[in-house]
């Protein structure tokens, strides 16, 4: 693999494309595959702040360091490497995946025609993202489901933004924002509070973290309601918290399960035998329902009840009456 | 720190409690923390296959296996071990923050009147979670905005899983399903297809994979329609694409933003200047919904043209005509 850069790739001496996922930003937290994906390398592709992190790595490889938004030319530059025979890795800071350039790469590989015949091999190597850098270190936040949104609408038009960000706060995931704001990019966030303080609660707790496991990390506890007077920058992660969340002794907190909240809430509700659960999940959620519909509720009764659309609520019922009983209770966590 | 177990508590002899996320499950993929936190462990507490995934690691070292539903108790005996003095690694797949045992813990830590300055240390180390791991093998599915979302309801009663399923299809997320399907765990795949099924085409692709990066890898491809027809089980992870998402040469990629596409629809929508893009983000949203209010158009018009709610129309646009104007455009990714 040490061939000088020749015209024709040979494939016995092509190249090959690492999208390396280096994590948070410190070495302790990047994998053996990414430090061993960048050691036999011989050409490193990255942002300039990427590259500095794995500075300690790199030590007499050849560098191509680019600006934030030249990802489609860190690509270009990756495959014009490995063309020639070269060996590249492509920093991305987190998972290579998540917003990183894996997208951009294949945009890249595709219009040029290769394929994974290609003499150029092309290996992702995943990484911690952002999200369970944050969320290890302020807790347990991520213990339920959760959406990662981007405020970066330079790709993304802000209606699909903005829908998203509804959604996401109505349906109760646990939100992390990537790109929350910049410089110049300040009004985002603002709406994106806007937008939860429709559905979630002033007090829901979010967290700002900055630099996460790198040398400048800060964390910053605030609430849905205060979250747009946090110092919020580049290097920013925010996470707000689904209507469980709490925030205990500075830990930031989602229990795993709504059974309790769901019971409680459920025996004031009218249309239900009094003392029957409904929180047991999805079998016993049907045969609630089949009884319910059997009592006389129509499916317009039962949409508006459990705040789920009533075609979905037909078909399903639908389904139920033809299917076989299950009656099989799951023991799995 | 070869103290013998004592009742109570010395600091200076104190344990800690590691929560350690080893990646998909091969050594490659674990942080050089995790595998550190591994090594200075006295003890190893886990679920039976996560604790023979790290087997090369723990020679020597007491090691708790838990079945599956044990989770607190596997929290409970950590806990009881660090009280003893031991350094104690709980270990998850993936991330120990998503779906993980950083969650357990805090319960079981908070209830046993555990504070931040209790001298039981607590750190969570983050790993690559299965949706990363994912990623990286099918190509790059994840480079746009993302939900996980855990078909268990053990703990989550069935409405509220299935709204957030209807929420994630309708706001164009690409989707990360968590513990699809179990053995006696059958029905929730199909509701979750069914749900998807009113929201995106029946084409949209999707990928099952099992065991990523671990002995028994399975890939298979597959399109929303045809998901319950795939091979799925208790190590599998689905992942269903947006609605900008395509599968070529075997390889899925969900492209980084919508700009084409949205101008492309825009270009049919009545209520606009032609040849004005609306695609530039919020700052030219917001120029062009003063304008379309200054020309006639109501708010609920604005609401139905945009899809978005008309209260959050009415207080973006309020909020528009007092503030200052902002027409400064990002250059950032």
């Amino acid at each position: 693999m040490n061939a000088e850069a020749t015209p024709i790739p040979d494939p016995t001496t092509a190249g090959k494309i690492m999208l390396v996922g280096i994590g948070p930003g410190h070495v302790d937290h990047m994998t053996a595959r990414a430090r061993a994906a960048i050691a036999e390398a011989d050409v490193v592709v990255g942002y300039v702040t990427y590259i500095k992190l794995v500075a300690d790595l790199i030590e007499g490889k050849e560098v191509v360091r680019k600006g934030m938004t030249e990802e489609l030319d860190r690509a270009v530059s990756a495959l014009e490497a490995a063309r020639a025979g070269k060996k590249v890795a492509l920093i991305s800071s987190g998972d290579a995946g998540v917003y990183g350039m894996a997208g951009p790469t294949y945009e890249v590989l595709f219009q040029a025609g290769w394929t994974p015949d290609d003499p150029v091999a092309v290996e992702i190597v995943p990484g911690a993202s952002a999200l369970n850098a944050c969320a290890a270190l302020v807790g347990a936040p991520l213990t339920h489901d959760f959406c990662a949104i981007s405020l970066s609408d330079l790709l993304t038009p802000w209606p699909v933004i903005a829908r998203r960000l509804d959604a996401a706060a109505a349906a109760d995931f646990v939100v992390a924002l990537y790109n929350p704001k910049s410089g110049r990019r300040t009004r985002q966030i603002v709406e994106a509070q806007r937008i939860f303080l429709r559905h979630r609660r002033p007090d829901t707790p979010a967290v700002v973290v900055k630099s996460a496991y790198r040398r400048r990390q800060t964390i910053h506890h605030t609430t849905l309601d205060r979250l747009i007077e946090a110092d919020i920058g580049m290097l920013s992660t925010v996470l707000i918290g689904n209507s469980a969340t709490f925030v205990r002794d500075g830990l930031m907190v989602t229990p795993r399960g709504y059974a309790n909240k769901y019971d409680a809430e459920h025996e004031t509700r009218e249309g239900e035998k009094p003392g029957r659960s409904l929180s047991t999940g999805l079998l016993g959620w049907l045969a609630a329902l089949r009884e319910q519909a059997a009592q006389g509720h129509t499916v317009n009764d039962l949409a508006c009840l459990y705040n789920l659309p009533a075609d979905y609520i037909a078909a399903t019922l639908a389904d139920t009456e033809d299917g076989p009983a299950a009656d099989t209770e799951d023991t799995e966590a």
